[in-house]
């Protein structure tokens, strides 16, 4: 996906926010808002949203020296929803469909985003996305694209979502490769959140050889590629995966809430919706 | 008020909607984007919020060759406004306070905001203003000023907001001068909007000599400010002018609605609060 001229006021309010959970003084704020202007400014028109975010939360982190702004919210974003698995442990083995279950439940968790905005409420969030209808759902197609697959490659997205993500791998009865970020950015998953999210019991985690958001390719390690070319099936969490794989063909489905207008609009749908999107 | 760092991205975005609404194309958009990145850089920090809109929207303006991007906007505002006159009227002249329903009026309309956000819902938010508290309440120090000033300055905020303005300065009971902007900010009111809403039926207008957002004493005109510093009671409306003239000592009374985090943190209520505040 393009970027969308909106994305620049939404970025630099992002290096701004990343700036404070960095815990920069205001002057350091100051100037890391006039330096991402100015990056902002020659950065190329057609780079995508996650390339554009690489660049800003690079420059973030060489200016505060922190590695990792937003490592204390992710650490308490996984708290909160694992304090919510065993209930939904319980609404995904009671459904009539374990499987749209326990895809709802991964769509919701979703909303722990800290790229998009400042905050969220995760659990009315949920209760609205196990009841709300899927704006494009193609939770057939995944079906029995599952039933054929031998194995899932599935691509995280967030901290604490991985929790989610774990409900659905345990129905998925396949052997799973869950792929986090190699080093931290904004507060997508890296190795140690996929663990706390208590993945490694139920899947392989690898990493994909980057820090971008979504899952640049170009970006990637060559292993993780390999991983991505042979794939039946790939899951793909979050408006990042979406931004940075929607132009590529392989066996994606898209699991996410459309968060911001700029998604809406290259999705077709409502901002709020929730997608399900064979690629 | 000082210019918060949360303003900068609020200010990229403005330029943005406000390229769109003179109907830039998307090319155009992107050179004002990147020129307003550029600008936002090396404006001063000490600048207030209405210092850095009048640059950003005068180069917007200078872009587009178009002088008032939002006059199609103030118009349907106005006329929006006007079909709710007649039942506002009425709730006026029927309220056990006519004085606390007409600020509250005042206050609703004060949602009318092109600067802040992209749309508004005038109706709901009219109902919510009417019952909700006001986090800072300063009616009777207003009640006892009013007793004793001969006349009132008026200071006007936006285009449609003006017929909300009509129904309070209509039980005034003084010589009310209303202050519009001398050429078009924003959706700020003209003398055009001014008139479109009636106000000239009830009081004089005059222009402050300045197209800056809200009142900026060194831009305006050496007439306005005789006004101002004559004035035994100023009423001014909206965020815009609180930041520009929350500085001063005269005898002001602020009306507005804390639309913003940043305003919302200066005043040390919550956003979306309202306010009636004595400087």
């Amino acid at each position: 996906m393009k970027t969308y001229l909106d994305c620049y006021p939404c970025l630099l309010r992002q290096a701004l926010s990343a700036s404070r959970r960095a815990h920069a003084s205001e002057e350091r704020q100051r100037k890391i808002l006039v330096s991402t202007m100015k990056e902002l400014a020659v950065l190329s028109f057609d780079a995508t949203p996650p390339e554009m975010a690489l660049q800003i939360h690079r420059q973030v982190r060489e200016q505060t020296q922190i590695d990792d702004p937003y490592h204390e919210d992710k650490q308490q974003a996984t708290q909160q929803a694992l304090a919510l698995y065993p209930m939904l442990k319980k609404r995904v083995t009671g459904a009539q469909d374990p499987l749209e279950t326990a895809v709802r439940i991964a769509i919701a968790g979703n909303i722990i985003d800290l790229g998009v905005a400042e905050s969220y409420d995760l659990e009315a969030n949920l209760e609205r996305v196990l009841e709300q209808e899927l704006a494009v759902n193609h939770l057939e197609a995944l079906r029995i694209t599952l039933n054929d697959a031998k194995s899932i490659l599935y691509l995280a997205d967030n901290a604490g979502e991985t929790v989610f993500d774990r409900l659905l791998i345990e129905i998925l009865d396949r052997p799973v490769t869950y792929v986090v970020k190699a080093s931290p950015i904004i507060n997508d998953a890296v190795l140690e959140d996929a663990i706390a999210a208590g993945i490694n019991r139920i899947a392989e985690i690898i990493d994909n050889g980057s820090n971008a958001p979504g899952t640049l390719l170009d970006y990637c390690s060559s292993e993780f590629r390999e991983h991505f070319n042979q794939a039946e099936l790939i899951i793909a969490k979050g408006q990042a995966n979406y931004e940075s794989l929607s132009g590529e063909t392989a066996p994606v489905f898209f699991l996410l809430q459309a968060k911001c207008s700029v998604i809406a609009q290259d999705l077709d749908v409502a901002s709020g919706d929730i997608i399900l999107k064979r690629q």
